[in-house]
C-alpha cells in the first residue's frame, strides 16, 4: 500500500465518517483519516483492512494528520453541526496552507456554512458545505452529494467526488456543483424536507390500509411490493416493504406493531418549513409532516384525549366502512403518488425561491439528476421530475407539467375518495389532504382570498386591488355600512 | 386647559398613534404629542380640538417634548417595526433621564423588544413592548393592550391603560401585565396568527357557500348576520355581515366581487409560524392561512394553472351537486366554529411552550380575558375559552376540556361534510380540512408513525422505542430483510 502523501482526509469518525473513508479509500483514493476519541481511528483503519486492504491511513494527532495530505489539502469533516464544526475548523486550520481546503459534509444550517467561508477565505483557505445523503448505507457504497461553495474547491476534488457518488445508469454520477455560498446545505435541507413529506404520505398510505381496509403485515407487504415495481418504485417504498416481513425477536407477531409512534427529528425539516414561511413559498405537504412528527411526539397527551373522546361517545374509528380491498389499495396507490407530486412541486419551488434571493442560479433539473440515486429520497419518479424541467427550465411549478397535469387528473377522483374515505372513518391524513387542498388552490384562477382582503382594508384599511381596473383602492366600508343601517 | 406637564408623550402619529394618542387624552390625561414630519403634529392637535377639546399638547423637537412630560416620564412610540423604533429610542433617549420609560407599541419580533429592554436598562431606563390590537378603531375607542417588559414600567401607567383599554361589562379592561421580556409582543404576534386563522376559516365558510350553495351576496349577508347572533358572534363575523351589503361604487354589483382575490400581510403571521416549528408545536391552521396568502398572491400563475387543467379536462367545480342550502349553512356553521376551536388551540399551546422556555409563567385564561374586547379576533367564543382555562390552568389543549370537547363531538360530524363536500367539490378548505386532521391525530391513541420511526431506524439507525417494554431498540432492518430474502 502507497505511504502518505494521502490524496485526502477525513476527520469525524462516527459511523457515517468511516463509511465514507472507506468508500473513498475503494474508489482508488488514499485517505488519512482522524478523529479526537483515537479508538475511533483504529476501528477505522481495522475495518479497511478486513473490507478489502482499503488504502487508509490513520492518525492519532491533527498536525500529522493534515501533514499527511497531498497540496492543495481537502478535508472532510463529518461532525455534529453547529460548535464541533467550528472547533474541528479551528483545530485543522492550525495546520493548512494556503489553497488548502476544508469540505463540511454534515446537515448544517446554511448560513453558517457561508460565515465560515468567509473566515476560511480571510486565512487563504477553500470552503465547501456538501450535503451528503444515503444514510450509512449510501455513504459506504454511493450517496449522493451536493457540494457548494468554492468552486475551485470542488474542481480540486471533483474526480474523487464523481467516483464516490452513487452512479445512476443512464444519468451519471449522483453529484454536481450545486452553487455558491451555503446552496450545497441549503438544497440538502429542503431534500430531508422532502423526505419528511415522503415518508409521512406513505405512513398515511399504510394508515389508510390498515386501519380502514384492514389490510395485515403480510397484505401490506405484498402491496408495497408490487408498488415498488411501478410509479412509486423508491428507496422508502422498498424499505417499507422489508419493514412489513419484519417479525417481532422479542414476542409474537412483527416488529413495526411493537414500534411506539413517537418520531424524532433532527432539525432540517423545521428548517424547511420555517424557510418556506421566511421565502412566501407554501410547503404545507412538508409542514404537514412535520407537526405530525410534533403530535406524535405527544404520546401521552393523545392517548388521555382519546379517552376524554371515547367517553364523550365518540371511538377510534366512526363507522366500519365496507370497502373494497382491490379498489382501495389501487385508489391508495394515486393518492400518494398525486400528494407526492405536490410535495416535490413545494420542495423544488422553495429551492427556486431561495436561489433567486442569493442570486445562486440553481439547476432545478439537476438536482433532481442527483436525487436519482445514492439518497434517501432517490426514486423513479425524480427522472420524470428531471424531464420536467428539461422540457421546460422555467416552468411556474411541477403541477403544471403537462406529463405531471395529466398523472394529476388521472388520479385525481382516487385521491378524493381515499381522503374523503378517511376524513368519514375518523382517520388523519393530513399529508394528502392538505396536499389536495394545495393542489385545488393552486389550480383556481379565483380563490375566496377577495374576502380576507376586503377584511383586511375594513379593519386596518390596508387598500385591495379590483379585478377590472388597476390600482390600489381603500374603502370606508365601516361607515358606508353604518348609513346603509340608519 | 392644563399646561404642561404632561402625564404622558407619544411618538409617531401614523393614523393608530393619532388615535391612541386622542383615546388617551379623551380618558383624561393630558399627554404630548410628537412626530418626526411635524405636520401630524399639528394634524393631531387640530383633532383633539374637533373632537372635543382634548388635552392634547404638540411638539415639533424631541427635546421639549420629552421635557413636557411630568417624571418618571413615560412615552409611547408607535412607529414602524425594526430600524425607526431604534432610531426613535435614540432620539428620545438623549432627553430620558433614570427611572424613565420608552413603551414600543408596535408589531415587533419580541427579541428587538428583549435587546433593547437591555440596552436600555444599561442607561437606567426602563421599556415595555405593548402589542396594541384594534386596528384605528380599537386605538381609538378601547384596544386590547399587552404590555410586557418592565413590571414597574407597568405600575407607572397601569391607571392610564385600565381606562385606555376596551372595557368589557363582565371581565374588566382588556389589559394585564402580561410578563417579563418581550413576551407582551409574542402574545400579539400569536393573537395576530390566530387572527389569519380566523380570516381563513370565515374565507372558506363563504367560498362553500358561494361556490357550492350558490348563496348571493344578499343571503351571504343574512347568514353571517344570523351566526353572528350566536357561538360565532364575533368582530370579524360582524364585519363580514357588513362587507357582503356594500355595493361597489364603481359598476354595478357587489364590492366583494370586484376585489381582486389577492392578500397582502405583515410579518407576524409568519413569524407565528416559524415560531410554531421552533418550539415543537403543530399550529397547522395557522399555517394553512399563512400558505393561502402566499397562494393568493400567486394570481397570474393561478390563472394560467386553471387554464392548464381546463384543457385537461378538469375544470374548476367538479360537479354540480345538488345541495339542501339550510342543511348546508347549518354545516358550515359547526365546521367553522369546531375548527376554530383546533386554530385557537393551537395558538394557546404555542403560547405555553414559549412561557415555558422563557419562564415567563404567562397565565393562558386572563389572555383570553383581555382579547374578549377592543382587539380583531374579539369574540364571545374567547370567554368559553377564558372559562376551560379557569376550570383548569393546565389543560393540556381546549380541545380535552369537557366543554370544548363536547361541542366538537356534537360537530363532528357536519365538519366531517363540509370538508368531504368541499372535496367533492373541486373547493379548497386548507384550513378546515386541516384543522379536522389535527383533531384526527391529536385524539388518536396509535398514530401510524411507528412506520415512520421504524424507517428511520431503518437507514439512519435512529432507535426506536417500543409499545410493550421500556428502552431504545434498534434492529438491523436490512440485514434481517436480505436474510429473510435468501
Amino acid at each position: 500500500m502507497a505511504a502518505p502523501p494521502t490524496r485526502i482526509g477525513l476527520a469525524g469518525l462516527a459511523v457515517m465518517g468511516q463509511n465514507l473513508a472507506l468508500n473513498i479509500a475503494e474508489k482508488g483514493f488514499p485517505i488519512s483519516v482522524y478523529n479526537r476519541t483515537t479508538s475511533k481511528v483504529d476501528e477505522t483503519v481495522e475495518r479497511a483492512k478486513k473490507e478489502g486492504n482499503l488504502p487508509v491511513f490513520g492518525f492519532h494527532d491533527p498536525e500529522s494528520f493534515v501533514k499527511s495530505v497531498q497540496k492543495p489539502r481537502v478535508i472532510i469533516m463529518l461532525v455534529k453541526a453547529g460548535a464541533p464544526v467550528d472547533q474541528t475548523i479551528k483545530t485543522l486550520s492550525a495546520y493548512l496552507e494556503k489553497g488548502d481546503c476544508i469540505i463540511d459534509g454534515g446537515n448544517e444550517w446554511y448560513e453558517n456554512t457561508e460565515r465560515r467561508e468567509k473566515a476560511m477565505a480571510g486565512l487563504g483557505l477553500l470552503y465547501l458545505g456538501m450535503g451528503v445523503s444515503g444514510g450509512e448505507e449510501g455513504a459506504r457504497h454511493g450517496p449522493s452529494l451536493m457540494p457548494g461553495g468554492s468552486f475551485e474547491a470542488y474542481k480540486n476534488i471533483e474526480d474523487i467526488l464523481l467516483k464516490v457518488a452513487a452512479q445512476v445508469s443512464d444519468s451519471g454520477p449522483c453529484v454536481t456543483y450545486i452553487g455558491e455560498g451555503g446552496s450545497g446545505n441549503f438544497v440538502k435541507m429542503v431534500h430531508n424536507g422532502i423526505e419528511y413529506g415522503d415518508m409521512q404520505l406513505i405512513a398515511e398510505a399504510y394508515d389508510v390500509l390498515k386501519s380502514v381496509g384492514k389490510l395485515t403485515n403480510e397484505e401490506l407487504k405484498k402491496v408495497f411490493s408490487e408498488w415498488n415495481k411501478g410509479e412509486l418504485l423508491s428507496f422508502l417504498i422498498e424499505i417499507t416493504t422489508d419493514i412489513f416481513g419484519i417479525k417481532d425477536d422479542k414476542g409474537d407477531g412483527y416488529l413495526v406493531d411493537k414500534v411506539l409512534d413517537k418520531t424524532g427529528m433532527k432539525g432540517t425539516g423545521k428548517w424547511t418549513v420555517q424557510q418556506a414561511a421566511e421565502l412566501s413559498v407554501a410547503a404545507p405537504t412538508i409542514a404537514s409532516s412535520l407537526d405530525s412528527r410534533f403530535l406524535s411526539g405527544l404520546k401521552e397527551e393523545r392517548v388521555e384525549a382519546a379517552k376524554v373522546f371515547k367517553s364523550g361517545g365518540f371511538g377510534d374509528i366512526l363507522t366500519d366502512q365496507v370497502v373494497n380491498k382491490e379498489k382501495l389499495i389501487d385508489d391508495v396507490r394515486q393518492a400518494l403518488y398525486a400528494s407526492k407530486i405536490c410535495s416535490y412541486a413545494q420542495g423544488m419551488n422553495l429551492i427556486r425561491a431561495k436561489s433567486i434571493e442569493k442570486g445562486w442560479g440553481l439547476k432545478l433539473g439537476e438536482l433532481a439528476r442527483i436525487w436519482k440515486g445514492g439518497c434517501i429520497i432517490r426514486a423513479i419518479f425524480l427522472d420524470r421530475i428531471k424531464k420536467a424541467y428539461d422540457r421546460n427550465p422555467d416552468l411556474a411549478s411541477l403541477l403544471v407539467d403537462p406529463e405531471f397535469a395529466k398523472e394529476i387528473i388521472d388520479r385525481q377522483s382516487a385521491w378524493r375518495r381515499v381522503v374523503t374515505l378517511a376524513i368519514n372513518s375518523g382517520i388523519s391524513t393530513p399529508g394528502m389532504s392538505i396536499s389536495l387542498a394545495y393542489f385545488d388552490t393552486y389550480r383556481r384562477g379565483r380563490l375566496p382570498a377577495n374576502l380576507v382582503q376586503a377584511q383586511r382594508d375594513y379593519f386596518g384599511a390596508h387598500t385591495y386591488e379590483r379585478t377590472d381596473m388597476p390600482g390600489s383602492f381603500h374603502t370606508e366600508w365601516f361607515k358606508i355600512a353604518n348609513q346603509t343601517k340608519n
